[in-house]
């Protein structure tokens, strides 16, 4: 099909995933007529690299999204608030990383291989999902056609980078400084804007976002919340427990899935082989399986370790991996862009 | 009640376990007549610090075994096959670390908080758990007891001391060599005596042990086996994924239980907080809850992040931490030897 050219603004720029937004709009040779890069004031004027040029960062303000068709924005919740209407109404469209529109009923909460055709639904702002929820879905996607399931019980593994570059700048100092015995500074993990911050260096942490009044971390509901929408079924249960753990790039999760019919183990994994998006590495006799390092740098979800639960009949465990900057933030955005400019 | 005092051999004593059984021996002021301290053909005439004192390690032979009262074995599975019956034979009891017993049906696999009574049924051997399945038991005994469940399903993040002290120097290394962009050797994890090594620094590995036929890892079909014998209740379904994590000490789980009875929060607290061997750590609100790292050096378990399921009114999620190489092995294996010498 042929993609239409179009104006593309990238707000946060200069941050963990806008980069990865760039690399990712080159890879897929994303059909960008003007790349606008924006960021707040204080990094207006640095300049990033796309297609082998220096392009200058614009301060993103109401103006800036003037003559913009495609507005990428991974900036943080309040920016996305402040200016997400401001591009909608200057006629862009917009594609949200932040939390900041996800549970709107108007906004259309999107991984293009779950439910790419909801895109066409929106009415100026589509939502990407939180890391987590997408490489979940991905891989749950087609065991929910062939089999449905209302009952999810996921532990993550979840790599520093979701927190920004800061934070994987603190894992390596705090590793650095354990190795050496220097005294371990701890100043942003588990989630910066709390008080209390803990070593992540040689350590798991059983929070990734701030608490909600049930006892749950947002993160796990976010899991909850998400997975229900974008499967478009509220009869979903999910039950969550997100870990942040010493590992820089790449989540992983160990899913178990109550499936409603019995079925054939290599069915399911036939399945996961066709599946959009899908990379089965299932071998564990020749142990062949995904892990969070083999995952930098590619799109896809990775799934392994797939096992018949011993103690029930329609019980499925699996390994679920994938780059959390990738297909878990820029990757998808640039996908549900590309379904856009295809429309 | 008074103790008789015994003498002590402890086979394995240089390993990193049998290191860590003489310093809870010290600490718990065990009443050691003697202390032999045993190992193979290589290590015999080092010496290990014991009370101030250094006792030189003599070569592990069935003589060695004459006069010991209680003898401590963790140096393998074949040299407990091998040993064990010799040790038996002179008259000790033998408290086995390894995995070659567990399931005997002649032999108690006990935890002292949670089958302790049936320490009395020995015919010369006991068996320690594994230790992922020991602190799941201690954190679960108390839900046991009060809801009854037969459902576990259980997530792990085990540290690297688990492999042995060459793991925890191959994750140090490999981090050394990854923060300077030198090349990574992979001699060790996830499994020593396997062909295929990987990077287990600033990664995750979902394999601890080898692979069974039905797909799961030994180390996951120890916590089936072992929590229905602990339990003595062969309905308790368990499905477990274990992985891997960069921690050098301490084991993190998420475990899911399906109580029998509906229950209320604080009940739960109450309990665990009432428990025999376990702290609760519980107020994510205020960012409360165990880490792997604290528990370093801790003889008990920690309970964190007590949270019921949403989706289901008997479902449990418990985050459980414990140190691996002292509740998880040696302080397991002393406590049982103290109800030994208390009988």
């Amino acid at each position: 099909m042929p993609l239409k050219e179009a104006t593309v603004a990238v707000l946060g720029a200069t941050g963990a995933v806008g980069e990865q937004i760039l690399r990712n709009l080159e890879k897929r040779s994303f059909p960008v007529k003007e790349l606008r890069p924006l960021a707040s004031a204080r990094s207006a004027g640095k300049t990033v690299r796309f297609k082998g040029e220096a392009v200058t960062v614009q301060e993103a303000k109401p103006e800036a999204f003037e003559g913009v068709d495609i507005a990428l924005f991974s900036a943080g919740g309040g920016i996305s608030e402040k200016f997400a209407p401001e591009a909608v109404k200057r006629g862009a469209v917009v594609i949200d990383n932040t939390n900041a529109f996800r549970m709107n009923p108007d906004v259309p909460l999107i991984v293009p291989e779950v439910n790419g055709d909801q895109i066409k639904n929106h009415q100026g702002i589509i939502a990407n999902p939180n890391c987590s929820t997408i490489q979940m879905v991905v891989a749950l996607k087609p065991l929910y056609d062939r089999y449905g399931f209302d009952r999810v019980i996921v532990s993550t593994y979840q790599a520093v980078s979701g927190s920004g570059a800061q934070a994987m700048e603190e894992l390596s100092e705090q590793t650095r400084a354990s190795l050496e015995n220097r005294e371990v500074k701890k100043e942003i993990m588990p989630v910066g804007k709390l008080d209390k911050h803990y070593q992540i260096a040689f350590n798991t942490l059983p929070q990734c976002d701030v608490a909600q009044d049930n006892g749950f971390t947002l993160e796990e509901m976010k899991m909850v919340r998400e997975t229900k929408k974008i499967f478009g079924n509220e009869q979903i249960g999910v039950t969550a427990t997100c870990v942040r753990v010493p590992v820089q790039r790449g989540h992983s999760e160990s899913v178990y899935v109550e499936l409603e019919k019995e079925f054939d183990l290599e069915e399911v994994r036939q399945a996961l082989r066709d599946a959009d998006g899908v990379i089965l590495e299932d071998d564990i006799q020749n142990q062949v399986y995904p892990t969070p390092l083999d995952s930098v740098g590619r799109d896809e979800v990775f799934v392994g370790r797939v096992r018949k639960d011993i103690a029930h009949p329609r019980g499925l465990n699996l390994w679920v991996v994938a780059d959390n900057l990738l297909k878990g933030a820029a990757t998808n955005a640039v996908q549900i862009a590309e379904r856009l400019v295809q429309a």
